[in-house]
Order: C-alpha cells, then sequence, then structure tokens
C-alpha cells in the first residue's frame, strides 16, 4: 500500500496541483492526516490566537489517479481512521457560532483510551470523521479551510469508517489530498474545533468513468448524501434541497413536482459545520427508497 | 379520559385566550386534531391556492391546566398519534424551500395502511409527528403557522409518541393547544408539507412548578432538544446553540467557554423545518452527558 507522508501537503485546492504520488485505481492509500492546526497546539498553554494562520487545515497529497479525467466521479472509500492518544479542541473570541461571547481563548487537550476521549472528565465515544477531502477544483481555487463542490473543508461526521466519498473530477488526475480529522464531533461543530487529531486515514480510491456530479456525495450504510456548502446556512440548505430532489427525479423516473413531494416525506436536510468561511449541510436520501448505484447510474 | 373536540380550534396563541376545557394536572387529555389544511383539500383535484388560508394551521384547545402559572414548565408527553387511513401532501409556486422552481400547484393524497404512507407507489414508514403544539405566550400574539418561544409550528420529527414535550408557561393555566399532525415528514419539510393528517393526540400533561426555561424542549429516549426558531435559519441556529451551551454549563457546572467547547464536540444540531414564517431548528444535548432531569433541575 502507497503511503502519502504527513510532510507533503497542500494549503489550497486548485486547478493546477502537483502531485506528490500516483496510484492505479483502484488501489489502497494511506494518507498520514496532519491535524487541523497542524501541530502547533500541543498544550492547553497554546492558544489559537498564536500560531500561524497561513499553515491550518493542511491536507496531506495530492495524489495523481491515473485515468480519473473532468467529468469523472472520484470513489473514496474510508477504510480506518487511526486514533492517536490525544486530541486538542480550541476556540477563541470570534470563533465558532457565538463567537462575540467568547471572552477569552481556550485550549483543552482530551485523552483519547478504550475508543473515549476524555474532555475535563467526560467520556465521550469516538466517532471519528475526515474534516478536510477534496480534489483539484473545475476552476477556481480555494484554501482547504474552505469547502465547495470540490469537497475541502466539510466537516461531515458522515465521512468516517466505512463510508464512501465521491467527488467530481475538476483535472486530470483528480488530485485527491486529505486531513483535518476529528476523534469526535457534534453536527455544527460548534465552537469551530472537533476534537482535532493526526491520524492516518487508509483509504481504498477508484473511478467511475464518465458521470457527472456537482458536488460531493457521501454513501453510508443507509443512506446517500449530497453535501453542498453555501456563503449561509440557508444558501447550503437550498442547494442541498435542489440537488436531492434532482437526483429523486433522475434516480426514480418522477417529474420535478412530484420528486419535491417525496423528497418533503423522505429526505432529512442535516448539519453539517456552521463555523468555516461557507457553510456546509448535507440532504440525506434513504438506500430504501434510491439506492446510491441507481444515483450514479442516474448521472452518468 | 377527557376530549377535545375537532371543532374547537384556534388560529393564534395570544395571551388572552379562552380554554374550552379545564383540567387538573396530571391528566391524560385527547386531542382531536385537524390536518393542517383543516380538511380543505381531500382529492388531488384541489389545489393549495384554492383554499382559505385564514382556516389553516388550527390548533385543538386551548385547555386551561389547573396550577399552571407563568414561570412554571408545562410537561407534555405525546403519548399516542392516531394514523387515519389517508394523508395529503400539497406543494404550489412560491412554497417550500424551492419555491421559485415550483411551475404548478401539485396535490398529492396518500393511503395510509399497515403502518406505511403509499405515496404514488412509494412506500414509506409512517413516523407520526405533531406539527403544531404550543401555549399562551408570555407576550404578543403567534399565528399558529408561526413557531416561537411558546411553541407552535415546530414541526419537529422527534415530537412524536413516546416523546416528551416541555413548553415555557406564558400565561394562567398555560392554554395548550396541539394540531397539524404529519404521518411522515424529512427533517426540513422542503416542499412546505409533510403526510398531512387529522388525527386524535392522546397526551399527558403535568406541570413542572418555578422552572423556566426561554424555549421548548422535547425529550426523547436519548436525548433533550433544545427547540428554537428565528426570522432565518443562521439566527435560529445560533439561537440553538445558545440554549445548549447555557444547559450544559448550568447543569454540568461549567464555566462558559469549556460548556462551549463540551457543546463542539456532543451537541448536534439539526433542522427541524425551513419553511415557516420562522426557521426551526433543534440543538441535541445527549443524556449520557446531561440527563434531562438535571436540565430541569438546573432552571429551577
Amino acid at each position: 500500500m502507497k503511503t502519502v507522508p504527513k510532510n507533503n501537503v497542500v494549503y489550497a485546492f486548485k486547478t493546477d496541483m502537483e502531485a506528490v504520488e500516483t496510484i492505479l485505481p483502484p488501489e489502497l492509500v494511506k494518507f498520514e492526516a496532519n491535524d487541523a492546526l497542524n501541530g502547533q497546539i500541543d498544550s492547553e498553554d497554546k492558544l489559537l490566537q498564536e500560531i500561524d494562520f497561513s499553515r491550518i487545515n493542511p491536507a496531506t497529497g495530492p495524489i495523481f489517479v491515473e485515468g480519473a479525467e473532468r467529468g469523472d466521479i472520484l470513489k473514496v472509500k474510508i477504510l480506518d481512521i487511526h486514533l492517536p492518544d490525544w486530541g486538542v479542541t480550541v476556540t477563541a473570541p470570534d470563533e465558532g457560532i457565538l463567537g462575540e461571547m467568547v471572552k477569552e481563548a481556550r485550549t483543552r487537550i482530551s485523552k483519547i483510551e478504550g475508543g473515549s476521549i476524555n474532555l475535563k472528565g467526560f467520556r465521550i465515544p469516538a466517532r471519528p470523521n475526515v474534516g478536510v477531502i477534496g480534489v483539484a477544483p473545475l476552476e477556481g481555487e480555494y484554501p482547504t479551510g474552505t469547502p465547495w463542490k470540490h469537497g475541502g473543508n466539510m466537516d461531515t461526521t458522515d465521512i468516517t469508517e466505512g463510508s464512501t466519498v465521491y467527488l467530481p473530477v475538476g483535472q486530470n488526475g483528480a488530485m485527491l489530498a486529505l486531513g483535518d480529522c476529528h476523534a469526535v464531533m457534534g453536527d455544527g461543530e460548534v465552537c469551530v474545533s472537533g476534537c482535532e487529531i493526526s491520524s492516518e486515514v487508509i483509504t481504498k480510491v477508484d473511478v467511475i468513468k464518465d458521470a457527472n456530479i456537482e458536488w460531493p456525495l457521501v454513501e453510508t450504510e443507509r443512506s446517500t448524501m449530497t453535501i453542498t456548502s453555501g456563503e449561509s446556512p440557508a444558501k447550503a440548505i437550498k442547494e442541498a434541497t435542489k440537488q436531492a430532489v434532482e437526483m429523486l427525479a433522475a434516480g426514480l423516473t418522477l417529474d420535478w413536482d412530484d420528486a419535491y413531494i417525496l423528497a418533503s416525506l423522505v429526505v432529512d436536510l442535516k448539519i453539517s459545520q456552521m463555523v468555516d468561511p461557507t457553510k456546509t449541510v448535507r440532504a440525506v436520501i434513504p438506500k430504501e427508497v434510491l439506492p446510491t448505484k441507481e444515483i450514479l447510474k442516474s448521472v452518468k
């Protein structure tokens, strides 16, 4: 299995990215993922405002995926997210949903053992996820902290072990990179961080040829979720709804209005994160209503 | 068990409401709940724009609860939500999250049998909820279609059989009323309606003396959720976060900043509805972190 070392990182997803590794799909790849703070905070004495913000949200990679071309889908199954023995959660004035209520910066280190996070004596079961995962976009340049159509900092709890992420290939080779793992975070990531960890993420990377999606999907055991971002929660919510309705219409051969009505009964809108430069939500389509493979067939 | 007949309805929650029944808590009460469209649409030929909008979202009641005074909490356990044999889902131009994409009004009638909704051949498991449940507010007047601190049209899927709703008593007697049940709806209620049903809702109503909450709570098997509304999704999300952080701080004797950090790891922000005059979300506090009874103790 090829390993992408943690010192190979990018801070932006852009059209012209330089690959650090090449793979021939389907292939297993291990990414050594740095924490979102890039190791700059390892004690409770270190505070968010003291670090170098030009070095946050590093994404390990990118890797060139042979045969992946613009207009394909990159399929990334998350096989394993390694839990280290500690993680860090930070907040600071003007950070997170209630930033203006924060009086001073605070750092909390949690020990992680036996599958639990210990935050000041509170034991929280680990539910690791990958915060940043993305590819070179069709156009433009996005800091790794900003989620958009190419993926990026989606901070979606369902991007977890056993899930499969589908990303729209914007450039030849896809240029996959990932980082910013969390041992646990709540939907919303309200204080601006989860339990931030460095990790090793084992993935299986494959390509689906000639299949167009506009936004990333994540497939879990029971559903497919379209993950959308927007300048405001309202914009992200609207886009997620639009995507879900279109998928139901295409996948079930319904007219748009009936798909809209069906969505109102079966699609759950869920919050991913409300603290990054763009906000992220996901619309959940149950497999019982429309299997993932039918969605993928309908976008061919 | 006292029954509140379906012809006793209100269209607004306001400070001066006239009770149609009086109960001595704890007492079981059955509410005959009208559907949100008030029976005006019973075939697919009838469309949303043809109905009398002054008669939508009727709430059955209100009932005067002996001993409930301003500054108490009304505790309403939802014991049963009767499923009728049909329901209706409607949309129309300018309705729902994608209102501007709807070209013409549409009505879909679903048969309900064997615990499933049949929408055009799609069988969807029923998960009934109560859309409108509220009390006389502390001040002001709210149409039953508008959710706010007194409850109202919260359209929250977790207000279901087995859940307990806690409402801030704004006026003596509380003046509880409810309606707008759904056989099923997705989080978001994206097309503006769920599977709208008339129903009978059996509740157990009690009073918790001298306990102040600002917004409604709903207790489920595994969590307590604070339900907040706002002019925009962002405002509702912010208020839900604020409430959850304050509850964690008070209930666990944490300072505000540590409660904010803990919330970022354990609290899930969830979307209730995005289609009413005010938008509703809920912040989910797991009982493992803080039991409901501790939350209620901390607001005394």
